[in-house]
């Protein structure tokens, strides 16, 4: 019987330490390949690449894993390899490890996750993994270990139709994680502060900074999770319809 | 008593056909303020800009709506039109009417809807509109009307906290339109198909190209409503937790 495929993607890039983490961690549990984005493409969400041409290299391999580089989002990536790149379906996609936080509001800007969620649109059992650590240098031990553990979970079960998985793990030693948490998305958001200054010109220009406000005060959130020292697991579907929403509007005399 | 503030946006542009349709709307309901990408934005799902600066340019205002244009996405728009160009909180935003459909899992990729999304994250009242007619030169007659219907309703009555409006006009006369029909997003989904060429080093290169297909035989959704001739309304949640798989996830062995 042929390994599991996995294919390995992200959103920092390919040459980030978290995706070679990741592709670390897959090559326990079966054949990898790995198509990132050649450049970094934090906060691409769901964008694709529709008014431009894609270009695809394929990289020396590493350890027998092939690497391909697009010019594309991590979206495109996840395209790109089930229709272009890979021979057959693959069994996996792992997305990450993020360089940084996607849980709670997160989930929507973050390209790491978008390509997860395209994976499941594809019909093809996904995860996308972040550590609450943006730094270049990060640690991923931790989040090495905790991938190990629910790699295999989803490869023996599988996940719902429609449905992927957010994980973020806590940025400290495994001996401080007090597990695993399955829980759902925080309401929490970021409030815009924008860094306005001058060109040489005088010309005004934006940075985009803020800082990120939790509303929510409940205990089940992945936010509360982290908080707690545990790994959030939030299952994250592409429905967007809000269900509850529709008598009350179906109401309105339009 | 002042009049609403209504910001409106897109991601095909300023300069787009369907963005002045829907400032014409706009303008029979309150103050409108135009923040919008200065060039297409399609595609681009929920992007925001991290990496780079941004720039907002005053354009000469228009039948007295100011006009600005801004180099980000759609999202960076609405972030840049709240927090920094307008001087007071907008009552309602209105994105599009975008050149083209949004229904189903369009609603992850576009830009327009992504706006829409946004403005619900901070809390404002909003709508995204797309016309099923992609060209430039789309009549948006039927469209216009249809948005003069449901601007008011949404104005009065306001949308449930995390909730915006997707809404799809179908491409024909007003007259031929059967009516308004709240309802779910269809489960359906892009099969790409990459157009591979060469260039004129011989080096190949991607044009992401595919067709849509509808997997979803039932009747309450936005696409067999477009079907049937009838605007299509999707009320849109941020919150992506897919609640129905918490309990069987918790019961994994991780």
């Amino acid at each position: 019987m042929s390994k599991p495929l996995i294919l390995v993607t992200n959103d920092d890039g390919v040459t980030a330490p978290g995706i070679q983490a990741l592709t670390e961690v897959a090559k326990e549990f079966g054949d990898v390949v790995v198509v990132a984005p050649d450049k970094p493409q934090s906060g691409m969400g769901h964008a694709i690449t529709i008014n431009a041409t894609l270009r695809v290299q394929e990289l020396k391999s590493k350890n027998d894993v092939p690497v391909y580089s697009t010019t594309g989002t991590p979206v495109d990536c996840v395209k790109l390899a089930v229709n272009e790149i890979l021979d057959r379906k693959p069994d996996l996609i792992l997305s990450g490890i993020n360089h940084g936080t996607n849980a709670s509001i997160n989930v929507i800007y973050s390209g790491t996750m978008s390509a997860a969620i395209e994976g499941c649109l594809e019909g093809i059992p996904s995860i996308g993994f972040s550590l609450t650590n943006h730094s270049i240098d990060a640690d991923f031990t931790s989040a090495k270990h905790y991938a190990k553990k629910i790699v295999p979970q989803i490869l023996e079960n599988g996940l719902e139709k429609g449905v992927c998985l957010n994980v973020n793990i806590p940025d400290m030693g495994i001996n401080e994680i007090a597990g695993i948490r399955v829980c759902r998305q925080a309401n929490a958001n970021w409030i815009e502060e924008f860094d306005r200054r001058e060109d040489p010109s005088g010309r005004p220009y934006y940075w985009l900074t803020g800082h990120f406000e939790n509303y929510d005060e409940k205990d089940d959130t992945d936010i509360s999770a982290l908080e707690q020292n545990y790994v959030s697991i939030v299952p994250v579907q592409y429905d967007l319809t809000a269900y509850s929403s529709l008598k009350k509007l179906s109401k309105l005399d339009f």
